[in-house]
């Protein structure tokens, strides 16, 4: 059965819905980046043993914003050198003890690889922000009664750091940055992409955190009904039309015009957790050059069909320049 | 069918597991005490209009555990006089917009009445305690790698601060206060009854934050299952165990010895949530006067047979000497 | 996700299907009303102490439809006095043993409340109309080849003869009575606001009982499927036929017109067992005073957010020119 | 995945819990067939024309217990002659429009048979027992309060009538007549061969109404269930006790050594509507010459496997004397 | 609920797509046929003793497609002579131990029935294609690349061979021939009156295999699904558009146009296997006689109300001339 | 919760049941082998072009079992030299279209790694066995009836077959060959260790097709439930013990005894498709160096935390001594 909760295929490539961006939505994002920069670009590296030759893997923290510790993982090819780098974001709630062969396989691909630890959601990674209400369960609405205090503000910040990380690097060649990540991570990949002019490639899988009003309509599960949740538990117009202005300074589908890189995005039709509508809300705001790739038959879950497009783009953008390895 | 997860009616009766404190459990709780006596026992009351005669409702406000704002519920009769206390606590991720009814209906029954709004969970009661590491979803997981850090260390402090608070008004008799909550909010009760010498009688339906070692192993549902899901993320035998070890603190097993006022707990049969054996492992730990009412065909949800019961204990406990109202 | 399976808000508003009343509707209920006439309006009170000071609460029985035993409860401020009264009607299947509390409550508030059980559901109540065919599991399709024969004609009257009672009562104020149920208990109250003149006011949280036609077609669940499972069982469209001109003499969406007093509703959108479409069919056809609650992100559940609303307006049409009492 | 609620196989076979039949149990099925006696012994028979050549199809309808209609199907082979005769008996709530095909079949393979539908749950067969109480939804709970008021008296007595009505007919041979049926047809026909002597033979699948107390523990789904749901709703331990002991009264295990005719019975070992145990339990309590046949893979639906021995056991006891038909 | 996934019951009824048959549609199923002429037409039967009289079983094999084996039961009137003859087509792995009870009861309602196991699902029928492909779990997808390895091609010529093998038997009067079957067993009987003309009648309970691209749209669950499962897990367009041509040489619905026999077909609207619009879909493409029964309230299961429809018009067609017996 | 359904971790260390090998176990593999020893061993390779440097990609056929094509990937560093070798076996039903980055990393991480398509699951694999019965939909109980027709008697040939391509190679060090796999993969890893004397380790996440008896009693979901579903459409005792006899040649439980090899295995405590049990039942009959690693919180899905270990395994027993990094 295809999804019954959303466009189809034909409507999808014209659904285009009103950007819902407040008159200061760019000021409020210079001041933030400012408060970021405040914070002083440094990080500490710590090697991992691990058993996997031709990569050298370490244990990553750098302050992130607000201070903040951020942990994460970064690999390097083995050889000395200075290869493209790429962010990767993972997916909410989504990391696990051990996860780090993605990093490590990235960098034997040949890219020097930083994934972070999302704040709050792993690791050693400090959710610093203190917020003024209280929320539901999860992170969608901690802080959502105020663009400042809102968890996602800090979160596109410590991603935006993150590439500023990579491309302070001596082992990274900082004009070949791209960012990359699918669910959370996607929709990270393109605030980041938004956020910051460093990236020259954003790949982003099935991308959150974006069109909510939609998404509180038809998302039959997954972590956008955290929203429906708290609006039940605060039930009240004042609240929800607050709330909803906090996450339009959010929503990607705000930020999508702010993009200049090389975009990729792929989406499932029977995506349930973040349906296709939502991610058509993005790529159709899109200016900058980009592709789709729509998977009929797939929902929120790996997409084996995406793997060499996406590697194949990475390749293009950020590695083909780089003269050729011994083959 | 009953429960098949749980022991039977005959076992959980003689179900004592052995307490699981550190020799150090006593002096940790004197600090944290400390700690809240050097915060000012103030609070604001702000009046609330509310379309029921013969009760005064406000909404209250005071400092809590490290100076964060807890909000909540104060309501009285409107008859000036001195009344018994009651502190009310919620389960978890549980209030709604509107759940004033509950509060305003014990001011009815003639007691002052106060509900807060648990820390981060709802309102303007503000979760200010920084964690140095991430957690799950939910609450349960927050700061577990530390007892100083742990999200209940302060929800325990300001239930002990509601009680507090109460003792120290005009309108209520500090000799006549009783803490009564459902799930979450039995466990905060019977926490609040050991560790303060206010409470003349606790009433604790299915009490949660009990014997979370069984829990992890047989409850089929329910927010003990974020502990599963943080070993299953963070999956270590260290971890783990460094977390059990901050959990022992917060154990409610292991508060209930300190428990001496009188201690009515109700248990469902078939509770999925908070199962039977949980239940009994802190009653079968109580040294004070304790009654247990079983309800063999309910499980984690309204008891409406228990009403009657609730209501004549706290009657017993905190009324009866307050003189006949006319009848 | 916002409900799939109705119409969307702004056109619920306009939703007014078209009335599927007989010609000889109003005889039927005249000559029905007329059959109730005829059994002696009495009862008898049964004290029954409660542990809440400030009420006298009762047992109390009836003679109902057909002489039927009626039993329910009966609370009064325990102030001698006059108070305005209200007859409290309950859901499908929904009282248990110690369901008193909010009976219990109401008469705090200051009613005189009289919620009965509904016949053959609970307690004492008889249903004593024996129908010539067999029908499914549950009430619904009882006697429904016959408007003669079907269960809702003796409940409709037992709830006239309820506020019957009420008026009859020294403690009652027979000009200030209203009608209060969710449910089946809101569809009650809004047919017993259609066939009595006695209510001043009715409040009818997702009234059941309402278009058939149209639940039978959308509900995905509830006791509305129980027609589906009885045309699937009996499957004949005479016999289809047959059922639906029964219950059209039961629809509320057919009584509405006949709706005097001042009526409240509330409805939520994500209710799936009386949906919205359904409510809105009776709602939308009043010619009274009316006004609607839309609880967007609610189902068919408890509406903390309602009860503000409801007793403000309980307290406007039955409590605010009774004198108002100390504060 | 074998059923992990219940015994397994080798348990099964020794299970024989003790019987709970009060003193007076005999004399109260005395006292009731005696009142069946008073029902006038009639049918009247309605030809019903069905595209099947060799049958002679009936609608039959006869007075049952406390004289009320009982309707149901006869058919006979269509060549003049006595033939053996079968009661058949239906599931709980399981008869459906067309539903006539078993009874003709049963005529083609040389039987009469007669297959009555169960007071209350079809077509018009009357369920004329008035009860002093309400019950839950569905017919286990009509009247248990009291063994009198109890709807499966009534069903037992409409049972053994149906027996005597075949017994009576020219077209049957009232010294070859068997009972067969499934589930509550199960049930109902070892109660039948209990409660009469003319039943030469008994075939029952899966038989329901036995061993209500350790089905109330165990059975995960289906209608026991009601009992369950009628604690939880009339929550009491001295209500409970009335219907155990109403209950034991129509328990099958109580009425097991009153059964003197061969008797086949079927068991699903995943059967999770009625449990392997409560099957075993009125199994082992059978004197007579009786089989089982155990399915390890199959639960509470159709055994093809069982029909060909179904089939062959009546042959055996009702038709092999019968004389060869040409072959 | 009346399902949500399809037209409803008005537009069902000039729902007409276009049929997707290729050129050599007509071709390609004169060579298969000449393939299967080429397999030598002969059974062997085998007495089974079964404890029915009146009728002689057997159990059958004959050569099929390619020359596999195939299994099925025969039975036959006990009384010599020579009857009409009906193909009953099985559902989609469905046979099960014991399941010949249907072909028993055909036999005694005066049919010479003929029932196959279709290879590779049950028995002794052996599936002899070997596909140059992997396939999905199921049969579905068997040979899906390729017209000439695609599973139902054998399958639609055992069928054919089955109505030719009743068709040569002395028992049988070959102008007298039906073909009956259920789901997968109602595409086969449709099929087969297709592709040969010795049918006289055909019958097919919600008929499978109709109109596969609208299935993989909307089917919520069954079989159909397996053609999702497919192109997920061979995702590409290529291989889809390959598979929907070797489909479309399938897909009864461009068999319609050539059965000539009269046909009867029936569809519950709540079927979410082989959903209403799919069965009309063949229905409205029938050029020969044609009724459809439509069932509001059923769904893919067994159709009470249909048995005698279906007897009704199986005797008009196969048996009225046949000279009435003794009645 | 832990899983209810099997052994806790005390027992299952020491839960060794008894082998159920037949006495010409043995023997009936010899002669399996020599058939597959008639097969020419050979391949041909088809480069692929993947956007990964530093690595070359094949497609991959060779004739299997029965001279079967088996298709595949074969991936091996881009540098010229010869690498240990990873024969890679995949889960049941497991691939799908893009699925080559696990074949690409491995050989990144210095393997020369071989992935066949399990013969009819995908690709161009061909299943050739033709089975003399039917069976259920999947693969579980294809040919079930006889050892020689099994399904996986093929399948394990196919398996070693594989580790001898890979031996033959130039690019591989025939001396360090190592077999690797989850669930289906991981009972092939260990049927192909205990075939074959070329691998010198073996690494299988929670491995399939181990202690067929057990898994058909306890385990809750999975394909090992075909077999419940096989049992069940096959009732009867007989078919049910051939078919025993027939898994008893395949179960690795007893297949264990033959693997010399270092062999690391991974187990999740809540894992409901391959129960623990099942795979203690294969580890405690292991005479080889062994290890296990358990997983308390996991199931049948990817496990993070192992990943390191099994690639900590593979360098010591495959490439440790290949030379020193360059780090």
């Amino acid at each position: 059965m295809i999804q019954p909760y959303d466009l189809n295929p034909e409507e999808l490539k014209h659904y285009k819905p009103e950007q819902t961006a407040e008159k200061d939505f760019g000021e409020f994002w210079e001041g933030t980046l400012k408060q970021l920069a405040a914070v002083p670009l440094n990080y500490s590296l710590n090697r991992y043993d691990y058993p996997v030759k031709g990569v050298k893997l370490f244990k990553i923290s750098f302050p992130g914003y607000q201070n903040a510790n951020i942990d994460g993982w970064f690999a390097i090819p083995a050889a000395p050198g200075q290869y493209p780098g790429i962010a990767l974001f993972t997916g909410y709630d989504w990391v696990h003890n051990g996860n780090v062969h993605e990093v490590v396989n990235y960098a034997l691909y040949g890219y020097a690889t930083l994934q972070i630890f999302i704040r709050g959601q792993y690791g050693g990674s400090v959710d610093n922000v203190i917020t003024s209400h209280g929320n539901n369960s999860g992170w969608m609405t901690k802080g959502i009664l105020s663009r400042e205090e809102y968890y996602y503000r800090a979160v596109y910040m410590d991603c935006v750091r993150t590439v500023e990380i990579l491309a302070s690097m001596d082992y990274v060649d900082a004009t070949r940055i791209g960012v990359v990540g699918g669910s959370q991570g996607g929709g990270l990949a393109l605030a980041t992409a938004a956020l910051s002019d460093t990236p020259v490639v954003a790949v982003a899988e099935y991308p959150y955190l974006s069109n909510f009003s939609r998404a509180i309509d038809i998302a039959p599960r997954g972590p956008y009904g955290e929203l429906n949740d708290y609006f039940k538990k605060n039930a009240s117009p004042e609240i929800e039309k607050q709330a909803m202005i906090t996450l339009s300074y959010f929503d990607i589908m705000n930020h999508a015009s702010a993009v200049h890189c090389h975009t990729l995005i792929a989406a499932g039709l029977v995506d349930d957790i973040t349906p296709p509508s939502t991610i058509y809300s993005v790529y159709n705001h899109l200016n900058c050059p980009k592709e789709i790739e729509v998977f009929r038959y797939y929902g929120h879950e790996f997409l084996p069909g995406f793997v060499e497009k996406k590697l194949r783009t990475l390749m293009k953008f950020l590695a083909d320049s780089n003269g050729e390895k011994a083959d």
